[in-house]
């Protein structure tokens, strides 16, 4: 199976437009809106915050991925996360797809929103109208518009996020192979422990695919992508994952698992992992991106559950930053993952680009070279391996490191 | 019933003795190493960390208590936690244990050991020897030795903890009441998300009880005092809590529940508040003690969980310590808590010495007097009360803020 990766992100794939403008929602002198729009109706997945307190747009979404199950076009905003507004917040939103229904001449239940920014107050409803009206007058196909719409959801985020893919489909009328693209956009910096999926992340695809398939496929993914990456333990009350697919590569349509639903399967996985990495790396005042591999679990849960602790200690995190090989917080951290395992046998590894300094084996801590773990604790990436020797389950974790840049971005965000 | 604060800590309590020493095991210029001891034998009890990942002390410590269930003394060392050090880790607590029942004449398994600090590396056994040694000729129950004995755990504390009460039981002679104590000390400032009881805390009483009795009274007092704090979500593998009660006071024991072990049960609540409260302010770098107060909620264990949801994020902590009136970081921190609730009938109300601000009535967030909140943002308890409009059920856990400190003191702790 082949998935090769190509420049761009939501209108890599055929008949997806995007767009982008500055409405003045909170932000001064950047873009702060993005349209997305294709050109035929899209089955469509997505997987929402499993915070009880959603913000509107989230429960606007769930309601046409869960019910109306096919969309043409996203609407998206930066500056203001429209939660916690109650129903002043819906009808927002109502106007909000109207506008754009009426500006793209598509019913309003196919059009899906996005917001992202402070929770508390309501949007800007006049802005809104004209940001809507301006993005549908510009949409476009090329792959500066789609990385224009991918820095236009960004909040504290410093660089924007977008990766495509393409791969191979047998054709819908039986003469050989189909290039079938996916490509995709996120934004998130803080308030990132995705449960179900999260921040905003935005996939669209010209895969012909059965719209269950679809939600199943995604389901799937984001076990082992969004779900693994966290920045500050704070799952948001607007996370919001989608999948378009529009069918106009013009592959014979999935509609079971087989050869190419497993193939659609690894080129979401490749996107949404790269998506996911981008965002824990550049998590909120982040200077290095964080993984936690670990090996030899028992099972498979059992082994994110391991991952996703170290990389949610804030000591681990701290020390990380400070480039202290202080690795007895990575056991700790490991000790309180909920999962039983007997300390007495496993190894921890500390990996980097220069080399590799075994921390612990046999549950004791190891003697090891202070300088070859302050060069990798050097390094951008600072990875750890561990070896828990129960079974054969594998899993990996991203994060970031604990800055003092996040206590000032987090310490005053509203103004 | 009547629990009277006085001054004082574990030698408050009749037939208490402690000790403090410099053994140089770590920090330079500072006691590092307590002993505390009783005159008679005590009923103990205690409660550990539920990390995987125990050292080798609490190994030590659990099966006194488990199995043996009475002691007579506590060595405790600050600076090194003597955690995943395997079995030469274990080894150090046997020789400690015989070093202290050679210079009190008692029995190795009636002392309890204490250790915390770095993990990974062994303590250095000739200095624990000579400590110890220091220690024990120099036993006092006097005030000032008990708060010596506070000032010798401490790591990155910066004060140190200790509270006594004094409550009446009847008298074991029939002859009217006598006067029961009942006094403790704790240490933690980092690594502090007690799951079972909290980093290292000592309570001397010299209440007769029955051992089973006291095991309870700790089992039930722990889940809204020491479990009811986090400072940064980190729960240590050296979590020690230990309740000694020597019999002393003269009371007629307390053999089963009923009004003397209410009593007992309140004058311990007492104590564990207070030190639990203490030590979540005195959180690594803060400069506010945060407290979440949930009234309303349908069960207790959702009181709980609500209110330990929201002092444990790291976007309240942060708003905390920048005195960012950002409520809506208080609802998302709620609505992740693994409790059901409906938003739409949540009240949120920042409370302060200065007066109070409502944030949110009927899940929508209110418009506020910026001035009011940031005065009570300034104060140092910052308090925050939901009413969940659920049920009758209330919780209150405390915290403290995120600040450049915390940071600065984990990236480089070793050092």
């Amino acid at each position: 199976m082949m998935i090769d990766r190509i420049p761009g992100g939501v209108t890599a794939a055929k008949g997806f437009k995007a767009a982008s403008c500055a409405a003045g929602i909170k932000y001064a002198g950047r873009t702060d809106m993005a349209m997305l729009y294709s050109d035929a109706p899209c089955a469509v997945a997505g997987t929402f915050t499993t915070n009880v307190v959603k913000a509107a747009p989230v429960l606007w979404d769930r309601r046409i991925v869960y019910d109306v199950k096919s969309a043409r076009a996203v609407v998206v905003n930066a500056g203001i996360a429209n939660a916690t507004t109650g129903e002043a917040g819906m009808e927002t939103c109502r106007q909000t797809a109207d506008c754009a229904a009426r500006a793209l001449d598509i019913p309003a239940d196919s059009v899906l929103l996005g917001s992202t920014g402070v929770i508390g107050p309501n949007l800007p409803m006049d802005r809104i109208s004209a940001g809507v009206t301006a993005l549908a007058a510009s949409l476009s196909d090329t792959v500066e518009a789609g990385t224009d719409a991918s820095r236009a959801i960004m909040t504290t985020d410093t660089v924007n996020k977008e990766f495509a893919v393409t791969f191979q489909l047998p054709a819908a009328n039986g003469e050989g192979n189909v290039t079938v693209t996916l490509g995709g956009m996120s934004k998130g910096s803080g308030m990132i422990h995705p449960n179900m999926c999260t921040m905003l992340g935005y996939v669209t695809t010209d895969c012909a695919i059965d719209q269950a398939l679809l939600q199943r496929a995604l389901s799937a993914v984001i076990q082992d992508t969004f779900n693994m990456i966290s920045v500050d333990g704070d799952t948001s009350t607007n996370d919001t994952l989608l999948v378009m697919a529009n069918g106009l590569a013009g592959n014979a349509p999935i509609t079971e698992e087989g050869e190419a639903y497993a193939l659609f399967v690894e080129a979401l996985t490749s996107v949404c992992r790269d998506l996911a990495v981008k965002m824990a790396g550049d998590g909120e005042g982040a200077t290095h991106l964080l993984e936690m591999k670990v090996t030899g679990a028992d099972t498979k849960e059992h082994a994110r559950m391991l991952a996703k602790s170290v990389i949610g200690s804030s000591l681990v995190k701290a020390m990380v930053f400070g480039k202290d090989a202080n690795c007895g917080r990575v056991l700790c951290a490991l000790g309180y993952a909920g999962v039983e395992f007997d300390p007495a046998v496993i190894e921890l590894y500390l990996v980097g680009e220069s080399g590799t300094v075994c921390f612990c084996r046999d549950g004791a801590v190891q003697a090891f070279d202070e300088d070859a773990a302050l060069q990798i604790l050097s390094e951008k990436k600072v990875s750890f391996t561990c070896d828990m020797r129960m079974g054969g389950e594998e899993a990996t974790a991203w994060g970031c490191d604990l800055t003092y840049d996040y206590v000032k971005i987090n310490g005053d965000y509203r103004t």
